[in-house]
């Protein structure tokens, strides 16, 4: 028997990468007159919805997707927050 | 005196809008081996640093800068997460 989880995937570029896209984003926003923002990173945000047999297994099949296809290890860093749904009652992790 | 936040923004697609790049995302981990997974939504993830005098303003000021800027609300839905970031780091004037 499977159970549905739905996976939050934050993947952001590690620390000591270039972020282009931030500084623009930054720098436009100091032109419209937000003087006081001091920096802006951007991430990828993913919602990824799954049946697994269990949580663990779940979050094998995640940490494999994440290394193979939505994250750069070379530059980038991942996480997610795994929980389970269903259709009588929610188990929030 | 000021204090300095950090806000993590998440930016999503409204639910009735196709998000055809999760659709191929999908499709290619299908491709990959993982039939398990049902559903894959893009959005993007926004790390902000800024300064401001307090919790109130500092909200005010990210949802303006979430409509003008990050986030089209005629297709997108943001949220964020905002803490304060540790005061003895402050330069008091």
């Amino acid at each position: 028997m499977t159970q549905k989880y739905q996976a939050q995937i934050y993947v952001t570029l590690r620390p000591s990468v270039l972020d282009p896209a931030g500084t623009a984003i930054q720098s436009g926003l100091k032109h419209m007159g937000y003087e006081t923002v001091e920096q802006v990173r951007i991430g990828k945000y993913i919602e990824v919805t799954l049946d697994a047999p269990s949580e663990e297994v779940a979050r094998k099949q995640l940490d494999r997707i994440c290394d193979q296809l939505l994250a750069n290890p070379v530059i980038e860093n991942y996480r997610f927050d795994l929980k389970g749904m269903s259709t009588s009652m929610n188990i929030s992790s």
